[in-house]
């Protein structure tokens, strides 16, 4: 990292200590080989150790900890699978890191309300491999073998977002635990509720800033009769895009749409071990019934072609499938890697679809003079695309150079009615740019963060500056 | 009404009612007949004058009002088409009824990324006409021609919520004038961000009590290449449910599915001059291209059969279409004309699918043995449904019994995991049940309001008592 880890406060004041030790026994840890695991993304953020780690197991665990910590002024900061893009979980002032990962369980599944309620430690990957055999499917898929609680912390959407809709969306009710020690549940199973202030939507993306989530319940669907998969290459940026937002304009309902430009398809073959032609490539998915997903295969084809798209090679074959999208998730990985001892730095927009292919073509122009490897991951059809660099992580200049290119990019995106972050949130990178963005909204949400947090313990230092 | 209008607080301090005549010229309205109509629901709440009535024109009016009023601590209650049912808009603690119908301009439609921006005094049927030539629609339709100010206010969905979802889904961003004064914007054009707390979310479904909204950015969708309609009676109420029930849990994306039990369909003949079998009956409509329309007409049409369902009308005409909504739209006025003279109490819940068949036959029965008319209507493919009683507006006794079935309806949706609102809000008359619901969330929302709004001047007494 570029810079050392920043000194920990202070040890934790004895009684405390005492008091977490007699409480967690064995779930607390002091290890600072622990304490740097939590301390550390998998991005460019300076590493900061908490002053100890403790693995809950219940939400009563978290609410024993909020009340020794709180009277003591300890942080508190959630800690999920740690893949999170933005430093949302490293503990920048210290305290506690809140390890949600044995909070794994399953509660309940309700096939037939298409919905079940997880800990907030089950992490996606483990939620699909258990509702297998029920017919149904969670969507929302950021890459990652994220934590639900993560997810819902960070606003998390990803590849299946353009069809199914982000965390916000995805999210029923959820539990959580506040600065205050209480328990509380935002909202019952309904599909839909019009009972007081819409609290779910408020935890969701609040990235652990408002109340510790320790379970979740969210939407299902069914898994869709038939699934094609594709992969066509254009031989310009523009003519991808394009081709992505004229099906989106006609609303082909397609479940997968994903860029990835010429360096990013480099990257993932020297990765992946796959052979794609190395140009600007769509990975598409269409979900429906025989003829639906037939009509929508015939239309995107046709708009592909009449963009400058090469061959449309597309399969109903499940294992076909697995590689395209195990490369298009490794994607991160394999960018990285363009350089040997890199480190990433991702960041992602998203704005209004008619803006995209400007949008795109601009940032792409800023990479080819880059001195960096970078490369263009994008949720097209969401109109949200990620930038992903590979850095010298001792290299100064890099990271400036890195940094300005970056705050183009957002500015870029601000103007043409964008935000500065469609799915990663705002977490330590960002936020600059959010005040750019919302303004005076964002005393707003301080007035909020004031109230419902008002010693600033929970996840302190994340999304803006009390 | 069973109550006498309740005495208005002592009418405006002399300075302020200089500073609002002097600001507000004629847009200020002070006539008792136009105060009574500020005051009054279309349902059964008392009447409750406001002080004086200003018309707003502008953003800027409503921060002028806020910035006479707040220091003045004259509560400010937003009126926009008055068609809310739990008595929303009713200024209870009087002050200015602020009415947002000349608020009415459409700002932008920008059809190439399916958004428009309106006044928060737009209607949606204004809205629909207006967008008749661009190929898209705007699907929440609450029945009511309400504006979508309100709409977002409320949490309103209706009868496409189950295709399109609700106003949670479709605002993209809100103008909002906070009790300080101040003009914010909470979100961007982008389909989707991770920037910061939800604040959209957090207005839409306020009822007014945290901000006055002046203006609504939604989502748009293109008008299906085929609309059809169909209208199927049922031998029994369970065989409805239970069909609806099933084609929900096969993933079909009915557009519309409406259930209107054999008392309504009673009412809808008598009001809308049609002659349906008075029986328990779905109204569908279902979108899509021409194949996948059949396919689900077909799906449908065989579980309607399996359940007892009769002939299965489906037409593709409009003139057809718009006859079969137009009766649906009026259920409400049909229901509470069974009755002369009457005047209407509706309630609505909404609880997970799986538990819609026993809760609505529940409530069937204690209808059944109701001595004043009651009607059931329902979103049925959300799990939402309503009931209309038709009361003597003076009978104490018939005011207690609808309370009671009314108590017994909510707390059977609560014990089967639902809401005691789908979609009319709180406002007065659920406020009983929100703690009931949502126990110490309640705490929260308290909270944000006191913050937010700490002397209780936007809508006070809705929701919840401080």
């Amino acid at each position: 990292m570029l810079h050392a880890p920043t000194p920990v406060r202070a040890s934790l004041d004895p009684a405390v200590l005492d008091a977490l030790r007699s409480r967690f026994g064995e779930q607390l840890d002091l290890r600072e080989s622990i304490r740097t695991q939590h301390g550390s993304s998998e991005a460019h953020f300076a590493t900061v150790l908490p002053d100890a780690v403790v693995f809950a197991r219940s939400t009563q665990d978290v609410v024993d900890l909020v009340n020794i910590c709180v009277p003591a002024r300890v942080p508190i900061v959630p800690f999920g699978a740690g893949t999170s893009i933005e430093g949302n979980a490293v503990p920048v002032r210290g305290g506690i890191s809140l390890n949600m990962a044995e909070m794994n369980r399953i509660v309940a599944v309700r096939a037939e309300d298409f919905d079940c309620t997880v800990e907030a430690g089950v992490r996606r990957e483990q939620l699909n491999e258990h509702l297998r055999d029920t017919g149904l499917f969670f969507p929302i898929d950021p890459g990652a073998n994220a934590t639900l609680g993560g997810m819902a912390s960070t606003r998390a959407s990803g590849t299946n977002a353009v069809r199914y809709g982000t965390m916000r969306e995805a999210v029923l009710n959820l539990t959580v635990v506040t600065p205050d020690g209480r328990v509380i549940s935002t909202a019952r199973r309904a599909r839909k509720s019009a009972a007081g202030y819409d609290l779910t939507r408020l935890y969701v993306g609040a990235d652990g800033t408002l109340g510790i989530i320790t379970e979740v319940t969210l939407r299902l669907h069914p898994i869709p009769e038939v699934i094609s998969s594709a992969v066509c290459g254009f031989a310009t940026l523009e003519g991808a895009v394009d081709t992505v937002v004229q099906a989106i304009q006609l609303g082909v309902p397609l479940a997968r749409v994903e860029l990835l430009d010429d360096v990013q398809i480099r990257a993932v073959n020297l990765w992946s071990k796959l052979d794609l032609p190395e140009v600007t490539t769509l990975f598409f998915e269409f979900h429906g019934s025989p003829a639906g997903v037939a009509e929508q295969v015939e239309l995107v084809r046709g708009h592909a072609a009449e963009n400058g798209g090469g061959d449309f090679a597309w399969s109903n074959r499940p294992e076909e499938r697995a590689r395209l999208w195990k490369a298009r998730h490794e994607a991160y990985y394999a960018a990285i890697a363009l350089r040997p001892g890199g480190v990433g730095w991702t960041t992602d927009v998203c704005v209004p679809i008619s803006r995209l292919t400007e949008c795109i073509a601009l940032t792409k122009q800023d990479l080819e003079r880059a001195s960096v490897p970078a490369t263009i991951v994008g949720h097209v059809g969401d109109g949200n695309f990620h930038v992903i660099f590979s850095l010298d992580p001792d290299s100064a200049a890099e990271h400036a150079e890195v940094a300005a290119i970056n705050d183009r990019m957002v500015e870029r995106a601000l103007a043409m009615d964008g935000t500065c972050t469609g799915e990663h949130g705002i977490g330590l990178g960002k936020q600059p740019w959010l005040v750019a963005e919302l303004g005076e909204a964002v005393d707003v949400m301080r007035a909020i963060k004031r109230t419902l947090d008002p010693h600033d313990l929970f996840n302190p230092g994340k999304i803006f500056a009390l």
